[in-house]
């Protein structure tokens, strides 16, 4: 169990409430996962989680595939397990393969690997590389 | 400057030097920059590392422009400095338009934050999220 | 289970069962927590331990539940799912609110968000900033 | 240098002008930090980042100061230097004594410190820490 | 579970059977552990992934109880359960001693505590330290 | 320069004056590196830091080189590019040879990599494992 209870649909503040109804219209299901449940406690801060997440993980220069999969990298190096599944899952709903699961995993082994070389050898950035 | 010192070409070994020659020859151009002449002090791991890059980030089921900036990505969340200019060079070098960068930042600050969020909550794992 | 088997107070040695008597006479309660009984494998660690932790989070010229909270961020930024678990209940004890445990978790997550965005932006230190 | 250059005043679009017009007023000075001016290529994440900031770090449950030294705390554990620098500035700004400075500091070593203790051990939670 | 179910022997590719062979081969045990077998849907990352960590862990300049001891370490730091459970079982294997197991861990700890006291100071490198 | 201006011998508390003189004394030279400068402002932390290190450090069930390598390791993982500084130095003065060196690279390098395929795969512990 976590550091707050999950919170029931009976449970929630009006303002709580809203937002739970919105996921519900945008995700087309009745079921809230359990992030939601827990930021609930929170309502100002869950509004504003959910309003930006809408944003930034809209379709635009970027597809929603990728987003998901940028989202996946950065969960995992930072360990965060419930954000590693709950992207995946979210990923895997909007059609990646299981071979570009598998490359994904490729790229972020691989980068995980490259920067403990570069910061064990403490290396300077070139020139070149500067904005 | 590095934990050790860059080498120059005259200084790599012949196993160093064969890699160098790959390394000019897969990106057409004369220059190498600082990670391959710091790696360059153990042959093994500079061969290792080049190869293993070469398969992954090569185009397979993700482009490899969504490959690098995976690798921003997960650079980011690791804070690997060298790491974030290396591949946002070859990121734009790869057509990484401006918004798309934009995006692929707000991605990862948005993750970050619900990493945050959903760790200090020590959310349980639905489980409709468990493959 | 962990990387070691928990000892029972029949297992202590004379030292750590020195150092659990002070956890009892410090905290009013018979309770040992899990991380105890784990560390009491080194004796020497979990003295050194113990004794620094009381005279960091001791009132100072910052407050025990001030404290507790910063132990909360630093735990949430590094994804010690023990000592979030652990401090977040500390720090109720110590009278957090659920509106204080709401607002720590708000900054938490927004630090975590700029931290991304400046680590991908690579922004320079500005001179105002230097001590 | 960045992955992006630090836009002068003279190449904001009209949304990053007022975004800087409202900085400005509210911190009572015509200095525009770096972060901001790297940030400012992406308008839509700007004014998101500034408006959310404003209203976590307002006071309330918590006050300002003690808001940014949680900040200095998961930027600590983060590594993000330039978020270190400019909250801690911000600190002192507010207030923060070289005291406090140094418990702060301290607080975080010592997290840090069974972060990694914990972690190695592998301690399973507490029933008594569950919420 | 994990974000892959984990392939049974009768599920395995050709090439993922042959790495299985060679782990049981190396090891003298049929036990495969987990991490091969999620990682079995990737005969490609599988395959590089066995064949580098043969070489790197092999005994060298390094004996291989000091690199598990090593492996333990940057896994704590990046708080990967798996990996120290998987690791602490392979250093007792090959001999480390409680004792050992104590020191590695106060080591983890001290190193933990003063990363986060030179990093929220932001201490700037020696010159006499650079190479 | 950092969040603290770096003391000079003029400016130290009785306190710090006389951890500067252990300092000198186990050494064996007059230089004082950066880091006990900027921990100097908080002459508590300063006496605990050196005195916990030096217990830490010490020979005991492991060698002190090996404890520096562990140390790296751990900076390393962290991005605390002072203390990786630091502590190279101090392997490479109690005889780290390259070799060992680029050994202790490549061991962090692999398990950066297999930490990350794990995470991501969210494999779960095997009961083997477990103590």
């Amino acid at each position: 169990m976590g550091t707050v209870p999950l919170l029931s649909d009976d449970e929630l503040s009006a303002e709580a409430r809203a937002v739970f109804a919105e996921i519900r219209a945008a995700r087309g299901t009745d079921y809230i996962n359990n992030f939601w449940r827990a930021l609930a406690h929170d309502p100002a801060t869950l509004r504003a989680t959910w309003d930006r997440l809408g944003a930034v993980m809209a379709p635009g220069a970027l597809d929603p595939l990728t987003k998901e999969m940028l989202y996946i990298a950065v969960s995992t190096a930072n360990g965060c397990s419930y954000c590693i599944h709950s992207h995946t899952a979210a990923a895997k709903a909007k059609g990646m393969t299981p071979a570009q699961h598998g490359e994904l995993l490729a790229v972020i082994g691989m980068a995980m690997q490259t920067n403990g070389l570069v910061t064990g050898l403490q290396v300077e950035v070139d020139e070149v590389f500067k904005a």
